[in-house]
């Protein structure tokens, strides 16, 4: 058994409990889970004990509610049981047309974390994922700033997953035990000040950044490449889409820390800087979570030959992170029951698009792959 | 030092020789060459020694004047000094617009192979390269019936290909090992009977179908859809050409044997076999060498959903397999001074389309790329 | 009121019938019909009144039944009014997993074609529709011919679609007026036979083959390009689809059929008849009715700059081609209201991609379309 | 005859003086130019007299050598007769990395105006050609107000392109006529005032934003959809290059200029707005001149069917502008000779990105082609 709260009942969160209620129901195989049912602990073991929001046309709902409004099939009747509470938002709405209400409308910032505790220490949670909007957010890197940002109560400094992975760091020291999966681009598993908080507090951090969508084939691609020594020359890579994530990264600021995310991975992998345009490009309300890519790559080949890549896809934004959800709660737990504490970057560099700690590196994903399924106990697949 | 023959003095040749002496002469970097300068053989150790073609038209001619048929640039004068010979045919021009001459015209085809293996003991080389086109074939699978259709000059069911492999493990017996690199469809590495017989005369034999264009890209993107556990519905590929092997493949018998080679990635990745079209298409003269592919996944995702990548691309057919040649000519040399007589899977793995021996699998090009590096003495690059 | 009888009762003959229904039930606008409602006849006027198969399992059933074998949304009721009758073969489903029967079998060719008047003296049909599926054929050219094979019973002469629309010319002589609309490539529109017969006979025929997919689309590109001088090098253009249509056009005869249709379409747009690889690639189940099309045009530019252009799609073909109908079963009874018999060339050069008669070009669409407005008595849209 | 003069020798400057000069020497056909060599007026009837830049490092060389910057093969020697001048620039360069210098910076606005008409009386072009990188710019729309802005020497109102066009409408008013080709963004042939100033100034103007890349292709692929009836659901558009054009783009404000442009042809095609996200991307410097474009556009067909189409492309930007200049100093002759003053739709409504005048709309480019050709005086091509 996996008790799971939920930070941010969106479309991610909606497309994961009424994904995980349909398998428990036996709807659907394990598509789109990358460890299907290998781990020893099942999927139908996974149980979401609580949900969080900011939304104001969310809180006090039952999720079989909430869900209905990302997911327009038969939704399993479980979902009336868990209740979204409210959360913390710090801004993390701003600009967006939805009203944002949060403890901290009511209280300090210390007494929403102490609040945000005392539930979960009733509602015994093993990992807490945290897949909200995605934020304008500056790194901590030392502890004491982020300690002091707290008591303070600095909310022009700090940002609700801030706060949220706070908050899981006391929840684990109190209980002995727990997992944050920061599945958004705020940097939590590659700010030094989180993993060391983390390590003290008997916290599992994963993170930052649900690897889905055109980063992680650009991982692949990219590598292909570089196996046979082709000289990329350039690469631009366009992604448009419709849900409010892309509505969210319209703005300037947000769109700036997704950039950041992004860009380290052609040389990580090339070996090189290779020129590159790597942005999230658009909004356009259609498209709805089906999001559109297109990459072009150009490189050298033998002889100076000059050879183009364009790869283009209509991908399912939200099922692409909420498959990998299942995965990532169960592999919080066995962390956790290993008192793996800070971070692991074995499961990180599968995951993430930024695999934290701050000073590691992506990999070609199909090499990571390998390496989490070692780490995690499981035969590789081909090496 | 590594001396090479090469059978096929075509568009991939001439790539490579004018490539490999533009590199000597410090024009070029190692692009396109998978392990650059990495290996204790350097690039610059390969030296072109003889070379054999059926082309009435080109038989006699030095390789500075071939190479000027398919490269516009300043052709290196140092290839002034290796001549075609004449080689075997066999049919294998058969409905091409090429005259063909052999010298199976003038003799028995035990007397062209002892013809060749004693010009091949004095041209002394480590290697010999087969590049011609492709030809129709069907496999032996049993070493006497190979050794039979040699002795009975049986030519309708050789072809050239088959009978360059005997010669070459002829030669390699009696001079006490060479390699024999199949860049081309017709099963050498994948025939229980050339296998053997290689095992048996100190011959490392390489093969088959050298890995370029869509094939190994095909191999890396499904196994990264298969380590999400996505579902795979389809896989439509395309590609169209102007050169040669294009127009040779429009002779239905040919690309039959095409096919055979290509089908078995899919479920050798995927572990099931997805419906799919994987065909070369067609010919279309102003394309030339560098032609263009087109490729269409759809597949399931969580919670059912449907996704769908387009990759298309222009790819210069002839340098990709002419820089694989780069590598496999110096591995073809070690394997040798290592005394691995046979097939090396490590290296057929990742160069190669259909990776010998008869039994042996397809993995994805980036993990058997580290793989063959490790066989090769060097450091992965990324494990 | 326009009366229809539909010839083959396939996937584009069940997605016009329930699509027609809809649109009387207010389900849908009038998306993917060219002339919405602008004509003086409505698409509530339309009335399917009859329909011929030769697939065993189909005849005696409603159109209520069938159609829920190609649509699986609610099917409307009224379509539980027309039963399918049996219509003749001449081998046109031979090759496929179908069983088919014909009234051929029990009967002359005379006699079935006298049936079959007889028929539709009773249903009273204004328009037949054929959409069977593609068959190979040989033109007639010369009436004389012509009624020679029918009165012979030629059965190895005579295609399906040759029958029927030799049925409907008696038909129409008989009745005073008709129009025959041909969808599928057999030359009926084109074979200067037919338009004779028909001139003589109070016929309208209108085709040949249905102006869907990437054909129209590629006429409009070439004309872009036309229209700045750019010269096109090279064109090459691929279809892959899982519905009955693609997998018969996997039998080699059939599809050669197909391509003679298409490639005038180069030489009648460009003026010169650039290189091109124009064909209908193959067949991939679970594709369905969604065909993948993808297309390299290659162009020189001012100053010789070469550019490129790629076109990849999914196109829901038999959606394409039944909204395409809606409007030539309203434009055929125009034109016998008109007295326009023998064929007409406003009409099949938008609407057709072989558009007869037999001397007649390939225009840009765009341009067709306009003209085809002026002729149907509507205002042009943008000319 | 037609004199030309040119204001801002840049890339498509360049590649229009070199292309131009070739055809003369009859190393290149008419590729790229639309109407080739139809008008009675010929291609080798142009002469380039005169040409202005504010790049400190242009200023005084011959063509001959601006050339050798955009274009790598053999400089016809006749480009060593003209002498790049020095214009105005009012900060069209800022924010690039090139050193400006102008005539404003020695004297006033009038003055800098005088100067250029008193030099034009000298050279005697028929034709000025507008092709400075893209600026910031408000129009003026009332006449009084750009002669205030003038008198007022109000540098912070002005753009280069503006003193530009009412300099040519002075000397226009001198000499008896003249055109203005205006192949930039800024509003001239849609700015009522300079329209106003042309009709009393005996000046013609075309423009405005020469209508390359995918903006036209756009127009007909929408045109193409609209004439069936399907619906458009959502358009995206990218396009990333590497010239200083798409560099000067990165400029928010400039940016901005050219969305302005462009959005307008999707209401105008199709009837209705449909969502669109059609912007200049951004800058990717190893692309050059060859821009990469992309083009996702999802529609609905019959019965509610859901299509897709995908336009990828690579495209010299240069050439592509620089044919249709051949075209437009041509036309901008023969409309000074029918004294047709003011702008020209028909010719604004093929060769512009945004056809003036103000009111007009855009048509199919199609369409628009055969309309220019009456207009020119020529048989329409497919009409």
């Amino acid at each position: 058994m996996v008790r799971v709260v939920i930070v941010g009942q969106g479309y991610v969160a909606s497309i994961f409990a009424v994904g995980l209620e349909r398998i428990k129901r036996g709807d659907l195989g394990y598509y789109g889970v990358p460890l299907a049912n290998e781990l020893p602990i099942k999927v139908e073991d996974i149980q979401i004990v609580g949900s969080y929001d900011v939304d104001k046309t969310k809180i006090g709902l039952p999720l079989y509610e909430i869900v209905q409004r990302y997911w327009k099939g038969d939704v399993p009747e479980t979902l009336q049981e868990v209740f979204v509470r409210k959360g913390v938002h710090l801004r993390s709405l701003r600009n967006l047309p939805i009203e944002a209400v949060g403890l901290e409308d009511e209280m300090s910032l210390r007494d929403a974390i102490e609040h945000l505790v005392s539930e979960w220490k009733e509602l015994k949670p093993d990992v807490i994922v945290n897949v909200p909007t995605t934020e304008a957010f500056v790194p901590f890197e030392d502890l004491e700033k982020l300690e002091k940002a707290i008591k303070e109560d600095d909310r022009d400094r700090l940002t609700a997953t801030q706060v949220y992975a706070y908050a899981a760091a006391q929840y684990a020291k109190e209980v002995g035990g727990a997992a944050f999966v920061n599945a958004i681009p705020t940097l939590i598993a590659n700010d030094p000040a989180f993993v060391e908080l983390a390590k003290e507090s008997n916290l599992v951090i994963f993170g930052d950044d649900g690897a889905t969508g055109a980063t992680p084939l650009t991982a692949d691609v990219l590598a292909h490449l570089a196996q046979r020594n082709r000289h990329v020359r350039d690469i631009a890579q366009f992604n448009i889409g419709g849900n409010t994530d892309f509505l969210a990264l319209t703005d300037k600021e947000r769109n700036r820390s997704k950039e950041y995310t992004k860009s380290s991975v052609v040389e990580d992998i090339l070996g090189y800087n290779a020129p590159h345009f790597i942005k999230p490009t658009g909004f356009l309300e259609p498209l709805g979570d089906k999001k559109f890519i297109a990459m072009h790559i150009e490189y050298v080949s033998f002889n100076g030959a000059i050879d183009e890549l364009v790869i283009t896809g209509r991908i399912n934004d939200s099922p692409a992170l909420a498959g990998l959800l299942v995965d990532l709660v169960r592999l919080g737990k066995i962390a956790v029951d290993r008192k793996e504490f800070g971070t692991v970057y074995e499961v990180n560099a599968f995951y993430m698009k930024n695999p934290g700690p701050k000073e590691a590196k992506n990999l070609p994903r199909i090499i990571a792959y390998e390496k989490m399924r070692q780490w995690a106990g499981l035969k590789p697949r081909y090496l």
